[in-house]
């Protein structure tokens, strides 16, 4: 029961984190594997850290509320959590093999929630899976694949007990709200590749590796939409949700969250839009820089064509050919030669082909 | 009636069915052709193998649900199953002839169904085409072309007995997820080709032979989403069916169907995204290596064109070309023309044309 | 009123229609322009052959159909059919001149319906439009263009009278049905010149016949959309279609086509993908073919300016070169440029240029 | 008020009115500038011809129209009216200043309409805008910009007494009618030079003159969409309007003018496609073409490069060349030389490289 | 109090504001930062001038309407403001950090309305935000970011008493017309550059700096699109709101502000495509050009490979070469190569490669 409590003081940099920290807090090996944590929480506090058979005790209790963290949890302590809280099979067979689709289901006054995480890691998207499972009393998260521990939401509600003190939706809504929230730094860091894309196609030109980065970027945001377009829809029905517990006040809030998912897909569309739109200026200015170059290339080939068809007809070893015996005739050539070239040349400069 | 029995005796690797196996169940020719199983099942086990012409008697009574499996049948055994069952003339006529989308019709108290299947076989998608009649106290399957048989599913549904007590609309929702199910690795084998396409295009380029299997994977997505988007709106209503012995257990377990069956559409569209990006990049890569090979080719041109311009000239035959005469002439041309030579490939290199 | 009886006489062949003959069958003049058939059905039974100005007695009459088949009628006969069943004004100023998009018009007890038609005639699609006035007891059919007769389907009406019994919604349905199918076998033709063509980019290369063939395949499928797609929405609405004597069996009839010409649809956009897919991929192979030649373009260049710029070099007249006096300095050279120009070919052959 | 009359007299052809005067017909300078006609109906007949301050007089009456048409109005003009006819501030404000979108606007029982007009002018498509204010016993209409006048609408009104006694609204029928006829001129003539371009792609190419002709379609197409999409909308809900006097005949004249505005929109999506089509077919086109351009230069710089090289090597000044003193050696390698080159010729004409 | 009358004193240019000054309009610094303005006003009179925390007593009053515009407050000046009207908390908090989405949103008897500014600012589009608190008897507008100050709507709302008589409803619909208002000269900036690069593609052909421009005004356009297109939506809801004094004429001009935003996004829309097509005639013009060249050059490179040919021949060394003794040998040959080459120069002429 001390467990969460010795976790918060073994990293104490938890007490003020930040964004940064937040995708790097190192999850302590806890006695049993796949709970995160496990509490139990009265009027906004945290009063009783508990085993997961614990659990059933609580539940019943007015003002209370169990909140479980579970991360890849094996199926055996999964039945055991569905037991405790009698929680809808098919939910639990989607939690158990991750790769949903963003949902909600509503099961009675129980719902369950599918959301695709997103974050940064070693320079690239690290996507992960959340399962949420909210019913009277209690709040399981089911966390898939390498996402953002929960432990700062909790520790963010549990600062604010007032708020907390709403119950298990107030929860639902701090979990939905810091997904979003983490899928920010995700686009920005894209944008901020775009940037640099869109800076050198149109200054200098993009090599082979520009081109695979784009690639890459418009794989990405493709992902990223994925995990984020079917989440609008996830939020904004939340705003009408119609469970005990929520009032005007949790509307709110999801609606709150709902315009927050909203500026990130329309950022993400955004970046979409804009990478189409570097693709083509790429090709326009790779289509004028070609047309640059076979210029140049046919101007100089004009140019140098001169000297070598004069040489060759005075190279020629005809036994008449009197300019041969000119005195100067050579010298009068050569300035023929240099005329004509140097002619070509300015020529060829005015009609900027060179 | 001990048919099927020696079915699985026949083929005891059925009895322990894997993703792989499925796909290549081998169909024993039964007594009569284009039946490929015919039960009765009560409380949810098998209690009487039968024949077409038995199944009117088993239809009426409690609890009792007969499922008869047909492949590729000819006219007089589907219009003997019609007249057993009572099923609808034009779902006859529609089962009849195959290449219907996939649709739900709904008369009176039964259903007429018809989904595409796909699998791999030969490294090619194979398209197949079932057709599902569902009433009270009957499943009829028709499968036409090359499609995986359902022996799989009758397998899976008699090995939990207490689901298939659930009758007809448990069966219906058996063969759709597993449907649904086939559809996953064809998808993933393209994920696969994809990805291997996209590996090439960004590292060395793609020749013909790639640009071909870029053109039928597109196609081979666009036929395979032909058959899956119909599909999730057949599923969506199934949702919502009001039919006996249709209840909330079996309305989430169709919800589940839909969920898998968008998932699917969804790993399609992005694949057709990606192949898109794909044909962009490559147009691009294209582009550049077009401008690249432009530009050594200018390079090499105008380095080449030195040493033959000057030495036209010096093979001139003017009597009076005094630099001919000069001691070392010869030497000093030759350095110069190394010498303008190796500055025009420096010049090339730093412009980074070389 | 003998006249459609020697019609059928004369042209016996009629009475085994075929898909091919359907659309050479020949119309013999009648004795009126522009009045192809017009006959009482009772019961199901064609009765009497009527003269235009007959038909209003025949009209209220229990249990019997009017059915005229009109081509291209003059004004004075549109107007005379009118008097006849007092057709609405603005739908027989719709019928007198083409034009109309698909569309279905209720007015009162009556409807009117636009419909698009298609065939392939001397390897083009040929476009038709048919206007059809449907009423308690009386079909009139008015065909502008080069549609196919609709002879046929009075002749398979005929041939089932207990379907025909149904009434004038029964040829209504027979009608549109027998329109849909018309497209199937263009859509089909299409098919096959698109796979010619995806063949063609794929393994030769398109020339400016195929890229104009591919044009106009585009066209093609272009016009028949507009064609098809309103149609959806026409038969969609006359599965719902509250008309005296339009029952469930009718209106399963029409869900039928509306099934069979979305299905047409579905593959009209099919195709029109796999034509832009083809337009890609030729792009993409024409790009590869371009950068292929000139990378051989370049490598030979780069060969033969070798002996270019050799030779020159000791074709120059200067009076002291040592080389052009050694013994065997020409076959030294001569072997120099062919080593050299073997080298450089090995180092393009493995850089796979050549 | 005989200024109409003599309107008429002075312009005689109007009488007999064509496509092509339409778009000419001169407007005469009224007594005061601004109004175009105005004059009173009564039982589908002209009764009187009026000024304005007199219109609020006539307007009570049973069964009588004021019907006035302005053009290009002054301000003082158009308060005028509105005092008159009490019509709403804001669409008179509206009305003043130009580039509304088309637009339907209910004011209890009158209504505001914007549509926008189009017509070919010196070979350019010249829009115009019509505000149109409709009310119980008056119709204004308000044109701005190169319009045609709708004293023609007004011609074919008076030519249908009966049809004009259904009051206002059969006017603002017939002026939507109008306005949306003379779309198909401009349309018809897009039409035709989109088929001379696309002749010109496939047969010759497209020169600079040509691109921009197609780009000028392309931007003509997209002003006439923004004319026409939103018409559509305001068409379709005059069908549905619950106005005095608006009964079931009216609103079939509506629907007529719906499908016509719709088939408009058909035809300009339809160009818009074939347009898309035609800048692809020439980009295939001109990409063959540049690649079978590379072939011809690749083969001729092979061929010529054969003597080139040859020569070079016989042009050495070596002392020591045997086959220099060869007899015949110069015409045995003019023969090798000519052979070589025409070796190459033929494979490379073999190859369809030439 | 007297602050806001000095400042129009102090700026007397503010009286005849034009669409140029208001972006210019330097804010004055009040006694109190982030305060623009603070005004009550009784019938359409500005009648007081006050202190934030005043605001409470004016509130309750009948009539009476408090107008405060801020500009970046401080979190502590928007925290009084809330507790002076009793702003909804989530609604501060957006407006304590901007980039929301536009947005409307209704708590209880008030709203919150976001929107996107945006002003043409140094040749640059310059975006802003603009965060609107409406409620009985209260506007509160919060500028975030160099968005023109309100302070012209102000003024043009005190020079029409009777209309801002209609309360805070009116206030905020002059705001929302302003603002959109304010698009319209960034639209016509835009599209003056929009046909400067199309005269610029179509006459002479684009260089690195038109393709970046290009690629700007399509950013440019896309985050104006971002800006207008859900305000379209909150222009539209206000149309029908169910306010406090929110009557029919203040919906009539909600309509007309909806009317503008749309007009502004068909404008944007249009501008959007007719880049693309810039973009699509941009390629196909380079296309042409570089066709033109290879054509040019292969035309030139064959006329001139003409003498180098036979020149290099008759250069050869062989000693039995009859023509060079012939007498006019060369002059023989020299007519021979320009006769070849002005027939290569027709023959290319003629084809139109030169």
């Amino acid at each position: 029961m001390a467990l969460l409590e010795t976790d918060d003081k073994q990293d104490p940099g938890l007490s003020m984190p930040s964004e940064k920290e937040s995708a790097a807090i190192p999850e302590r090996p806890r006695s049993r594997p796949g709970v995160v944590a496990a509490a139990v929480y009265e009027h906004g506090q945290r009063t009783h850290d508990i085993e997961i058979q614990e659990a059933h005790k609580w539940r019943g209790r007015e003002k209370a509320v169990v909140w479980i963290g579970l991360h890849e949890p094996d199926e055996a302590l999964l039945r055991e959590v569905q037991a405790e809280f009698g929680l809808p099979e098919l939910a639990i067979e989607d939690a158990n093999h991750a790769h949903q689709r963003p949902k909600l289901e509503i099961y009675g006054d129980s719902i369950f929630v599918v959301a695709r995480t997103a974050h940064m890691g070693g320079g690239e998207i690290v996507f992960g899976e959340t399962h949420l499972f909210v019913g009277r009393g209690y709040v399981v998260s089911v966390r898939h694949g390498p996402s953002t521990s929960y432990n700062l939401v909790r520790q963010r509600c549990e600062a604010s007990p007032a708020a907390l003190a709403h119950g298990e939706n107030y929860i639902l809504y701090s979990i939905l709200d810091f997904i979003v929230d983490n899928y920010m730094p995700v686009v920005e860091g894209i944008h901020a590749e775009v940037e640099e894309l869109e800076e050198r196609v149109l200054r200098d030109r993009l090599d082979k590796k520009d081109i695979e980065r784009l690639y890459f970027l418009r794989r990405s945001l493709l992902r990223l939409r994925n995990a984020v377009v079917p989440l609008v829809d996830v939020c904004r029905r939340h705003e009408h949700l119609d469970l005990p517990g929520m009032d005007a006040t949790l509307h709110a809030l999801f609606r709150d969250v709902t315009d927050h998912v909203r500026r990130v897909q329309e950022d993400i569309d955004t970046l979409r839009e804009v990478l189409a739109f570097t693709f083509e200026a790429s090709l326009m200015i790779g289509q004028s820089e070609q047309t640059e170059i076979s210029r140049k290339l046919a101007s100089w080939a004009a140019i140098l064509a001169v000297p070598t068809a004069i040489a060759g007809i005075y190279g020629m070893n005809f036994e008449d050919m009197p300019e041969l015996k000119f005195k100067y005739g050579y010298f009068v050539i050569l300035g023929f030669i240099i005329m004509v070239c140097s002619m070509l040349y300015r020529m060829f400069r005015r009609a900027k082909w060179l």
